[in-house]
């Protein structure tokens, strides 16, 4: 990496916790300039707009959430157990700064919009779609390669699954962030693992 | 009503949907001018301010929303029937412009907060933790009824069940509007219709 590209990378590091706490219209270029110590020039030569930045740094801060939900899995043999470890890496794992970025910038990249029609943040809608389509592919693939092992029921919907999993740990989390409290999310794990030994393991 | 608790109510009406819809960050005192086509001193007579406003919009969506997905439940007999017909509800009733005043305030009212220790929303999160513990309550009156009169099975945790129906259909609207579908929430409904039947009803 040359300086510009790692200038452009700090830059995304640095917004990421911030947009990801704050929400799109609650982060200003400002916060932005306080963080990296940069000038207005200085963050403008890398990104067309504040909107293409807040793209970037969720994209960053949803590769690194990501990553340590995948930590281990590829080492577990069996896809029943390897969706239950997923979902306890989401339990135990999700630490970046404001909590899960695809909660939070769903909502956010839905402010201004009107009746649901139009969007103040068409591209970061565009990438927590992307973003979650990954995710469902993600957990799509496991529910697919178990069916044809023989470890998952022939009869199991892969997209209902995925979209089961991803329901119950974003709600629950939703319900354990008002309350502050880990209990919400550990019910949503145990209520999960019961389901997948009993509907979902051959 | 006098004139004044006219114009206050009228405001609240008129904001609520721009809050929910833009979120604390984006809904400006102008946004409400606008739509109430008050002058700014006209609002504040009314309001100390600005978060004063919301916590009240907050309160006035969340009422509309729970108003319609209560309907129909004080007339049926059984508990397992009228936790379904609440979920049936949330499912097709829940139409105040922006989505869930529960799932949109509580990420708004994070904004600002670092490391989820302060916010600056703190009078706006009170009104979340207490809409969600009503929701809580509830739902868990009609299990506990329901254990007393025989409808459904002693061993029910109704706090746990209250959170299971809560994070599930929450979670499930999540998904459904980042991918413009009801699918996911038409999905949880089933999910948690066969796990009533199974593990709750008596």
């Amino acid at each position: 990496m040359n300086k510009g590209e790692l200038t452009r990378k700090r830059i995304i590091e640095e917004a990421a916790p911030l947009f990801n706490q704050r929400g799109y219209e609650g982060c200003s270029i400002q916060d932005i300039m306080d963080a990296t110590g940069l000038e207005k020039g200085g963050i403008y030569r890398h990104f067309g707009s504040k909107e293409e930045l807040a793209a970037e740094a969720f994209d960053f801060a949803w590769a690194t959430t990501s990553a340590s939900r995948l930590r281990e899995l590829d080492s577990i043999p069996d896809h029943v157990d390897r969706l239950k470890q997923h979902i306890m890496n989401f339990v135990t794992r999700t630490r970046f700064p404001g909590g899960c970025p695809l909660l939070n910038t769903a909502v956010y990249s839905e402010s201004g919009s009107e009746n649901g029609q139009t969007s103040a943040n068409p591209v970061l809608r565009v990438r927590v779609r992307e973003a979650l389509q990954g995710w469902q592919r993600m957990l799509g693939e496991i529910v697919e390669d178990g069916k044809r092992l023989g470890t998952i029921r022939e009869e199991v919907d892969a997209c209902k699954l995925a979209n089961l999993i991803i329901g119950n740990v974003e709600g629950a989390m939703l319900i354990g962030r008002i309350e502050h409290s880990d209990y919400p999310l550990r019910d949503a794990l145990e209520h999960l693992n019961e389901y997948l030994e009993e509907r979902v393991r051959q």
